[in-house]
């Protein structure tokens, strides 16, 4: 069992694994080996104390080389899920692995793709984050796929292979998968309802001609490289849309820890390796 | 009068500047030509995401450049108050200027040299920390001057002309300045007392033979290169010896925030960076 498990390789995450590293303690950090979408697509970042006037990608650059510098490795599992237990965490990962941890930062962002309507509501009752984990569970169904990213298409070949028929939405260009069973609909989706459980797919009107206004299915999957917080960590609580943290990062959950854009605006690169490290000091205070 | 008055020029009185400049305020950055003592000092920074591994004065030199790049100016005044007003701010220095600002931004610092006991009691009765405010008033008089630095020794010899005895009690070593009515005290002063106002001045046990355990004062100048922030600001709420904000570096008076060391621990760069960054933007968002 690890000291703490960060969740997240943004400029939050990063801050936090330093000075984690700093204090000597043991821990996990899982990411993408490019860090963050969103560091990689920054055009320019003036107001960043240290580095003047650089771009993004030359941020995550520097940023990869420090980590590689400190012996930090990151790991390349997407985490699905968080759960509290009595004294630890454990944080289950789209690859079907389990970590425990005593301790978790929070540092996943925020989406650039804004909730539906209903998701939240119909989560675990026929909405889903993860291919890997309920696949299974549509064999033969019919389900809606909103997809926010390329790189996320096998996730889809893996839910034709049991689904009977998949209504893929995506929410980037460039489709790349192909089945027979899989048909693309470039519409916005606007609601997922139901009664006790899902069973349509709401489409943002007008609809075209050849696409119904609606679409009957037994299950919607939400593929997103980020998982809301809510949704990551049960029973987390929020505060506008925000992961509420008090002035040490902590959250309502003993030992969770949240940091950078999750916890709330200003979103800037500033603010979040100001929270990471708050939070790292935070977990070596908790684990005393 | 202008947008925001930052006082501190350290790690987060320089995030504060950068962004509120890439926000179009109109502000000004009071501090010293070297930013700060404190980051000067600094042997190595390890954890501070974007620089691996720089010597503080590396990290100052970088600084600098960036606020020369900005076009942003260091006023080298020290400040001595800022007096909430009914919409705005008066700010003074040591100089004798005032300033009038609609928001201000505390990032002064958290003080390495302890305070003395009574030093808060008697804080406008017989204890000062301006000279050029409050010396005239000691005009023939015998005053102990607690001093941490030898940058203020100016300080010391504009006391030493109204004064008729200045007993010195130096924090510093290599005490240069030297006059016939200034004596050199190496004690390490322990409390400050008297009835309604100061009458004498302490120093710890055991004192050594030729120095008599106290001295008798008509006042106490604690001559600091920066002061607290209770101090500075009249009325500042403060909690475990910071000054206490909220997640938006707000705190109890309208329009004035605080960032860095003097809200709390950790006293960590990135930590001071974020924090500034924050009041940079509750200061525009204050402003609208």
């Amino acid at each position: 069992m690890t000291d703490c498990i960060i969740v997240g390789s943004g400029a939050a995450g990063v801050s936090a694994a330093l000075t984690l590293k700093a204090n000597a303690k043991n821990f996990m950090l899982f990411g993408s080996p490019d860090l963050s979408e969103k560091i990689a697509k920054a055009e320019r970042i003036r107001n960043y104390p240290g580095l003047s006037n650089i771009s993004g990608k030359e941020f995550a650059e520097v940023l990869k080389i420090q980590l590689k510098e400190a012996d930090i490795e990151v790991c390349n599992e997407r985490v699905t899920g968080v759960y509290a237990l009595k004294d630890k965490f454990s944080v289950l990962t789209e690859q079907g692995n389990t970590y425990e941890s005593k301790t978790v930062i929070i540092a996943c962002g925020v989406e650039s793709v804004k909730q539906i309507d209903g998701e939240t509501e119909f989560s675990g009752r026929g909405v889903s984050y993860c291919a890997t984990c309920d696949g299974f569970l549509y064999k033969g169904k019919t389900i809606g796929v909103v997809c926010t990213s390329k790189r996320l298409e096998h996730e889809i070949g893996y839910l034709a292979d049991f689904a009977k028929q998949v209504y893929l939405v995506p929410m980037y260009k460039d489709v790349e998968i192909s089945r027979e069973n899989i048909t693309v609909i470039k519409k916005m989706p606007k609601k997922i309802d139901g009664k006790l459980r899902v069973d349509r797919l709401v489409f943002a009107a007008p609809p075209a001609e050849d696409i119904p206004a609606e679409l009957p299915v037994d299950g919607v999957f939400m593929l997103r490289e980020s998982v809301s917080p809510a949704i990551l960590v049960g029973g987390l609580e929020q505060e506008n849309g925000h992961v509420k943290v008090g002035r040490d990062t902590s959250t309502n959950l003993k030992g969770c820890f949240a940091a950078g854009d999750c916890t709330g605006r200003p979103y800037q690169y500033a603010k979040a390796v100001g929270e990471g490290n708050i939070a790292a000091h935070a977990v070596s205070e908790y684990l005393k």
